[in-house]
């Protein structure tokens, strides 16, 4: 048996937790990112949490095999540096692996925060008894994971799998990457408040409050509201097609979505499924199944401390 | 030194070589498939090219470790009984991998067509110096095969990689697959030659000939001729784009584009490389290089003596 940790580091918070080498939680915490205070108090932050988990499982830090972080921001290639993270005010060209190693003195990995919490579900989540799946997190934006035959897949230089910046629409909504028709303009919580707020803005009828949320969109939605119910259809049409695209690509055993639209429970899974089912060929039937993820905000932590595990 | 024989079995012909394990080809040959006469007929061409070949390069069929095959027709997932293969009569359910064996006593391992192309093209083309590798080839469709790190990829059940299959449009062009938008319908040497009729019959004014082929079109755009011109922008707007997500989704090293369509040269992949940057995301730049493919019409049988080759 060995002890592994992972933190999950987010723009309000950082998510972290001990686990022994069977995916067992011995210990989890969320403390405040403090992220106005600069990078150095963040990674402060992240090796005191770190040093609190290990005291709350009764483990040493010499015991920690090693830790694994999800992060916000893209990274080198080496994944020894966030190149940058949006939502952490100072992070540009952060090493963070050797900093959390200076402050640790642990093997320490870094890795991409959908790939984290991919690896999570998979391990002991929505996607546990599948070698081959992916997951869709649909939140602020649409992020994206993928498994294959039981390894987290990262691409050449470790940029690969973003799957919300696919383009699904030529000349379609412009996306803050710079593309057009990104799926994440479609098919994330962001998109289905901003479609209704369009909606409202017309002036059309609804039940809907002003500045509705996803949240919003779904309940009415499901009491027959028109408005909700259009926006919904666009939402569950492009997601469908990038689940259809998905499988064509990569033939996996199981799409996971995940992220904050995953309240919304069945009644997402089985719109997107409709689409799906709509739009995929006839040449082979489809053997893939659509779940929502299971572990919520656990999953990046529990992700990052699977990845680092022995196998 | 070991030896391996690759074979790619066409509608029109069967393509053979015998190589070694360092992917020098010691004896190759194309024989008529003779598909009207049926399976066990064609298989039985099968074996007689892979003596012919072996004797041809002097080597002994029991030195042979192993022989591959693509084939132009799904699979079942353990590569073992093609399923159909629309250019091939009678394919239906037929146990591809234990004929040749009863036939040959060698090893034998079946695989889908693109990939072995992408392979070959991977081992010893286009894609030599990469380790992350797609290539599309356009031709009648257009077919897909992914390499990574080295290693092909065909996804959980072997139904992965069908990048003709993506869905570019929703709701658009009807693809005998069933799928509505597929990549095929816009951008195989099939779709430019069917473009460049509908304009044609349109009434459009045009130097081309009628029932112009793809290698018209691209000729007659390289002489300005508007109703080619417009037909490889479309044709170019959706691989550029479909080229973005496969890099988005798998950050390759290299793009390789094969098939019919590559006698069009540098004109080919200029168009398409346009598209590529016009239409990409600004957060970083790209790493991915556009190449045609070089090995041509061997690139199937290459491939499949190299995967079945020791590493």
């Amino acid at each position: 048996m060995s002890y592994q940790i992972g933190l999950d580091l987010g723009g309000t918070n950082i998510k972290g937790g001990l686990l022994n080498s069977k995916a067992e939680v011995l210990a989890k915490r969320s403390i405040a990112t403090e992220a106005d205070q600069g990078p150095a108090h963040v990674m402060d932050r992240m090796a005191e949490l770190s040093r609190t988990l290990a005291e709350e499982a009764g483990v040493q830090m010499t015991e920690i095999s090693a830790v694994g972080v999800g992060t916000p921001g893209p990274t080198d290639a080496e994944c020894a540096v966030v190149l940058g993270a949006p939502n952490l005010k100072g992070w540009v060209n952060i090493p963070l692996r050797d900093e959390l190693k200076a402050r640790l003195d642990r093997p320490i990995r870094v890795f991409n925060d959908a790939n984290v919490a991919a690896y999570g579900e998979f391990w002991t989540g929505a996607g546990e008894e599948a070698s081959d799946m992916i997951l869709l997190t649909l939140g602020t934006g649409v992020g994206g994971g993928i498994i294959i035959a039981g390894e987290l897949f990262a691409g050449a230089h470790n940029a690969g799998t973003e799957l919300g910046h696919m383009i699904m629409q030529i000349n379609g909504r412009p996306c803050p990457c710079g593309q057009l028709g990104c799926l994440e303009q479609y098919a994330s919580a962001n998109a289905i408040a901003r479609d209704a707020q369009r909606l409202l803005d017309e002036g059309r009828s609804s039940q809907l409050p002003a500045n509705p949320t996803s949240k919003d969109v779904f309940e009415a939605a499901q009491q027959g509201d028109a408005v909700s119910v259009e926006v919904l259809d666009t939402f569950a049409d492009y997601l469908g097609v990038a689940c259809v695209n998905l499988v064509r690509i990569f033939d996996p055993q199981v799409i996971v979505l995940g992220g904050g639209v995953v309240a919304a429970g069945a009644t997402l899974t089985d719109r997107v499924r409709k689409v799906f089912d709509a739009q995929t060929w006839t040449i082979r039937p489809e053997q893939v199944v659509l779940k929502l993820a299971s572990l919520g905000n656990d999953a990046g932590f529990i992700g990052a401390a699977g990845l680092v595990a022995p196998k």
